[in-house]
């Protein structure tokens, strides 16, 4: 593909694109700017990037407006744009191959079970289960050895990778992404202790639900709940090792990283950034644009949206931050303190 | 059915139900109280619903021997027993259907090893694959796509989500519950370190045993002991993405939530609660009714049953509490620090 | 078994093996010591299993050269090695039946993609799927329900045990074993935030590439690159549940504990040991022989090799006992704070 026909088709997203150098040079595939060979196209988003500009390999650069690149321009090409980042993003996209997760059609060693109801164009990976009553919108595919219990409904252009489990009544949106050995819809976690200190379970009669454009990672869990749903909203993209407990509402374009855990009854709002091996209490509730650190532990609901939260007990970062440099000069402190008692004896021996 | 067939069923468990209202008033389900709607029955447990008895629309609710209901017998139906939120648990489990995890009998799709020993009624799904020389006992139900390894023993009315693997040897009890993803019997995390730098593997020769009445989570992990066996004992309930070393014993009815991590060699008492993300040193002991806090870090075993411990290194909760206030209180500490030195300085010049 | 038959094959690895005590007694298997029954050969290679030496039951013991073994040798037999722990290892491997993770040869159940390349003795158990273009050597064993999608390359006398996932393009070294549930290449988490609030998901274009000797524990996930290779280096070890990053590199020998969390684009050096249940911020690089603490929270680069960090923030290991054993002396600190305006008080008074 040509620098060229790059820059074409970054002016579908983008209202100015304009070009430094020569437009019609080869270029081949991405590449990360220091790793980049001829041939090759890069991005530089970042200040700390700049320093790279130089001794890049790159053939093409997708840089900033203001990028400083008038010294090398004779070696290699520009692409300027408002937003480099998210203009390579769409590079990635122009060379990424679709990805073949399942073959054609349904496998013949998938199983459906009875009245299934496959949209067009549906592609389903061996040993597949599907169970009875299932719903499978156009375009989905679903993986390999992937199991949907009985009553699953599905929209379209779904992908779901090969081993994942969705209990039965799991309702998926359209263009849902679930990654390999994500279990959606296992029993919530929940049983009342009895006198001779057994526990009996509770049913876990409600289901889980995922609206449209949510991404799941490996190994993720997400438990039905008790009774109703468990839903995560549009947009929210959810990272591998996740629990999200019973009865949870995630928001809305909410991410969460690795390894955090949701309790039950937990509702978090939308556009919220929640780190990874956070932890949250039960039945709290988050507001919107909250940001919860990597392993804070939230114990506490707040109202005020926008904040951002930080150790364990969660606190404003702000707070967590002061109290983390107190803690750290605590010796010195304890000097100042000793200090303090010599003096006064001495001021008392007089 | 009727509100009165649901006091008879509640009857069988308890010594006194007490209708107040219409007996004849036509229930279909049960719902949260303050999503409750016609025809459906909730709850009150807790005083912090009691706000709730005037609004629901709920026409029956579940409520204690002393919940102030007066005032709304007119408007719906209520029954009145010693512990509602247990019997609310009878109705849930009144209203459930019984889940079909698996088709009836044997799947077409399943492999079945030599020498398997199969009892009356078990279920086996699509495409599961029992090794060599497994026993399974009656009523159990093998979901799609579980792998039981060679010589596994499974005892009756068991329950095997679809896509759970038990590695050879492990043995489970009657009634557990396994759910998708759960890994039963890998190799412990066992590596001897060499000269060079490298390691070699010790082999993890145990097993697993899981007692009668245990439930284990989604993508929760119990590894086989080195030698002898890893064990969990009767009625303890896992939750998801739980780690389980090699050699643990974990107690009868103990609970642990999600993301806890036991190391290897380590025992956990009866009755113990562990919260959710904590962790534990390797070969620690604790005795029976410990509770450990949710994040708690546990570095040293305990001989004082039925202690609460909190933080890292874990300590008493009590003691955890009073470090979490020094803590959040150093801010002040400082500027009475701060104040003392000046006055001193002030003194000193007199 | 007899006694001198351990013998002899310990002197395979050691220049020295002295036998004190009956070089006939029969040995059937090796049990820990104070568990050990007659006919089990047991180790101590610990100080403080040196008071088992007196009750154990086993016939034969593996010690050290200088163990204080006099008293006991007329009850049960001793090889005395310079490390008896690594040569108890070896006995352990003596007897350990090699273990059936799937059938011999490919199974009727097995699915095999077009252009799959297989060595000679190659295991694929039922119902394992194999994509199109897959490269796997000789005398490695896949197990079943594994699935290798498109373009895999396996090397040999590797172990994929049930329940595996490899996503397209990973490659795997020699004598790698995989857990049951782990899932190598999955999307690694990068998403481009968008001004609407929504994200753009970024093609996570690269693979994973893991080297010789590599084991990885169940439900572990390492995620496949945004451009190149995530890399686990030779020889490391990684135990259940723990999260690798896109773009990470870990290095040789490392060891990284269950529940462990590394971000993307961490680069973890050789020989180094990651506590359970660390965490790594992104972009951080440790260097070789870095001990992380269970639990850490690393937050920033070091280049100091052969450092033990701990806490979160992590800090080094000294400076985190430290300032956890003046967290624990806060009261009294302000206690000593309290005395000393009382104190001045008083003599402001005077």
């Amino acid at each position: 593909m040509k620098v060229h026909e790059i820059q074409a088709y970054l002016e579908r997203f983008f209202n100015s694109v304009e070009l430094v150098g020569d437009g019609d040079a080869l270029i081949e595939g991405p590449a990360k700017i220091e790793n980049a060979t001829e041939g090759q196209v890069s991005f530089v988003a970042n200040e700390k990037y700049v320093r790279f500009l130089g001794s890049t390999r790159a053939s093409l650069l997708i840089v900033g407006e203001k990028a400083p690149i008038g010294e090398y321009s004779d070696r290699l090409a520009f692409l300027k744009v408002k937003d480099p980042y998210t203009a390579f993003v769409f590079v990635l996209q122009l060379f990424s191959s679709p990805r073949r997760v399942a073959c054609e059609g349904i496998a013949r060693t998938a199983v459906l079970g009875d009245k299934v109801s496959m949209g067009a164009n549906v592609s389903v990976g061996e040993h597949a289960v599907i169970g009875d009553g299932c719903i499978v919108g156009d375009n989905t595919v679903i993986g390999a050895h992937t199991v949907l219990m009985n009553g699953v409904r599905i929209g379209r252009d779904c992908c779901l990778f090969p081993g994942v489990v969705c209990y039965d009544g799991t309702v998926l949106g359209d263009r849902v992404v679930l990654h390999s050995g994500a279990v959606i819809g296992a029993d919530g976690f929940g049983f009342a202790p009895q006198p001779d200190g057994s526990y009996m379970k509770i049913p876990q009669m409600g289901i889980v639900e995922i609206r449209d454009d949510v991404e799941i990672g490996a190994n993720s869990t997400v438990d039905r709940a008790t009774m109703g749903s468990t839903v995560v909203e549009k947009g929210a993209k959810i990272d591998n090792l996740v629990q999200i407990g019973h009865n949870c509402m995630i928001g809305e374009n909410t991410v969460i990283a690795s390894q955090a855990g949701i309790s039950g009854s937990v509702s978090v709002g939308r556009n919220c950034l929640i780190g990874g091996q956070a932890g949250f209490a039960g039945h709290l509730s988050l507001p919107e644009r909250t940001t919860v650190a990597a392993r804070a532990g939230v114990t506490k609901s707040s109202d005020l949206p926008g904040q951002s939260l930080g150790g364990f007990p969660a606190q404003s970062l702000r707070s967590q931050f002061r109290q983390e440099a107190l803690v750290r000069n605590l010796g010195r402190m304890k000097e100042r303190l000793e200090a303090l008692e010599a003096e006064l004896t001495e001021l008392k021996r007089l």
